[in-house]
């Protein structure tokens, strides 16, 4: 049962911090080949959001097919740790290092709980991204299009992101809002102010395209999802004259939209609402997805009761994750560690929620190969 | 007749950019005491906006007091001219300097016209000052408070400000439109866009506001006025993340208002649209003015009829002058020369014009003292 600890400490000792992979791919592909799996690097893209180290892995045949997905990349330490952040250290009863729980611990923890399955599990792969933390274009989209072409697709997901909150098994994710940016632009003519005839004050048209968006109700939301929710997060018009009528006036806004929505959709009903004669140019960052809840969820629910006397939590919050593309190939649900530290100073996991993991993780296995 | 000329001249060669006063003053005591006047120099003010050099000079009693008002201070003449700025040059039909039409050359014009009227009218003053094109603090105001203190109130003021238009004689102006400034601020609470329960968005408020306003039909004009107008000209948030709720959102807004409307009643009408919550900061840079048409306005425009042949315009368009501050102790109205150039590089005016400026000045004295 050492060997979640031993391998999540050598992950943690690669510096992999996005687009830099630091050797963590050779580490996991090591551990992988022991367990028996098929390991496939793929590299992806160039400077300076690449190349990437991805990998694809798959072992077994027959049963259902169970893919984990998860990622090697970890944010920038920052500044003050108590120890070196890519030195693990067990201090207590925790394991420090940056991606102690985002998420090389839970990488660790699959692999451990595979490592012990061998005789017990259907088709099993592991879809691991070196860029999940950063622009996300060379990472599992690449994955996905590789395992498409190879006539890969799983039949169920598991995505090993830290989504306990409070108490480790409290919270299964499954789904994500999808975030879509957008810039509104009126154009008008400049002038001076004693002079309005002679020019066309862009402002009043923005507000009044703000003040319709602000009363638009998007959606009312349903029983996963908060309703979709707008916020304009700046005007500016950066006009430092008080006698000149600007020429152009600029706002920004951002949507954090449920399932209801498409980015896209959402794009072309604000262009709609603003009308004619003002620009709108929108950015999705990431779409919604919903795995109503079923098997997947029903059975993930079950091994981590089993382990921790907990009844998870169905939850849609908090920002977005590669299960935002996953989701377009199989039900996809994530379930990982206790997120409080992810991202910060002093990053850590409870040892004992890392065996508590690869016991849950191997539950699952065993369910899904028996479903 | 030359006297015009020569005194434009030396006044045009005193380099008086505000606050600077360059010997204007001077010059210009010596041709009034030739002139018969008791001149009065006050000086007000301290750095950086002064100190400023005022004059005040007085010849005459009885009939009507009418005083001259005007400025000896000038714009910066900027790069380019032909002709040095402050050597005044005469080439073709025009006299070439910094000041020629804004305002030296009128206030020549005037005190020529005084020179040749001294059996022929009643009280006469001059209110110069040296800073009308810059804060105006301690220019006309302090000019006021003195004559205030020492009892002297004309019954008529004409304003030398260049007026005219297309053609020399084409405009009177008889009020000037006055302008206010307001910041609008809204505070909120900062926070992520993910989360809109834990922040308070201050820019839905700013819209709101900022709708409220646009929509707002100050007033209609008067046969003189325009409607008062209000340009949103500035909106700002300068919030550069995409992901956050930002903590105040500010906009500025300019109205330029007619006789109908005083600035601090609009700031208060401001306050009162856009609601509690928003804060209303107001600065007044002119209050309106109109001297409605009737003996005044009647007596310039004949003294103009018979110098050029011209019915002038009465106009109240443009920007601020001193005739805002001067209104309130007596009927006021602006003639002067024409402004094509002022403000501009190789400002000029027709040597023509300017004898003819005086030639209608002195009418305007005799038929003040007569009236
Ligand atoms: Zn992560
Ligand atoms: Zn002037």
């Amino acid at each position: 049962m050492a060997e979640v600890i031993d391998l999540a400490g050598k992950l943690i000792a690669c510096p992999s911090v996005t687009p830099a992979d630091a050797g963590a791919m050779g580490v996991l592909a090591d551990a992988l080949s022991d367990a028996g799996f098929a390991v496939t690097r793929l590299t992806n893209g160039e400077a300076p959001d690449g190349p990437i180290e991805n990998l694809f892995a798959t072992r077994g045949s027959g049963g259902r097919h169970l893919a984990f997905a998860g990622h090697t990349d970890v944010v920038p330490p920052g500044a003050g740790w108590t120890s070196d952040p890519f030195a693990p250290e067990i201090r207590g009863d925790l394991l420090y290092g940056r991606g102690a729980v985002d998420m090389k611990g839970a990488i660790a923890a699959f692999v451990a709980a595979a490592a012990e399955t061998v005789d017990e599990a259907g088709q099993l792969s592991l879809v691991i991204t070196g860029d999940e933390e950063g622009p996300a274009t060379f990472g599992t989209v690449a994955l996905m299009a590789w395992m498409a072409a190879n006539g890969i697709r799983p039949d169920l997901i598991l995505v090993g992101e830290p989504t306990s909150s409070q108490r480790f098994g409290d919270t299964v994710k499954i789904g994500r809002r999808g975030s879509v940016n957008m810039v509104i632009e009126v154009a008008g003519t400049q002038g001076h102010v004693a002079y309005p005839h002679l020019a066309d004050n862009p402002v009043p048209r923005l507000v009044k395209a703000l003040a319709a968006l602000d009363a638009w109700t998007i959606d009312g939301g349903d029983d996963w999802f908060q309703p979709s929710n707008l916020e304009i997060t700046s005007v500016d018009v950066g006009n430092p004259a008080t006698n000149v009528i600007p020429a152009t006036a600029t706002a920004r806004i951002n949507i954090r939209f449920n399932a209801q929505q498409t980015g896209q959709g959402l794009i072309d009903r604000v262009q709609a609402i603003v009308g004619e004669g003002v620009s709108v140019t929108g950015r999705i960052s990431g779409e919604a997805f919903l795995t109503q809840p079923g098997e997947l969820s029903t059975l993930v629910a079950e091994a981590i009761a089993a382990e921790t006397g907990l009844t998870p939590e169905f939850s849609t919050t908090g920002g977005t994750s590669d299960a935002r593309f996953l989701s377009r190939i199989a039900p996809t649900v994530e379930f990982g560690l206790i997120n409080a530290t992810m991202h910060k100073l002093d990053e850590a996991v409870a040892v004992a929620d890392l065996h508590a993991l690869q016991r849950i993780y191997a539950r699952i296995i065993r369910a899904a190969a028996a479903g």
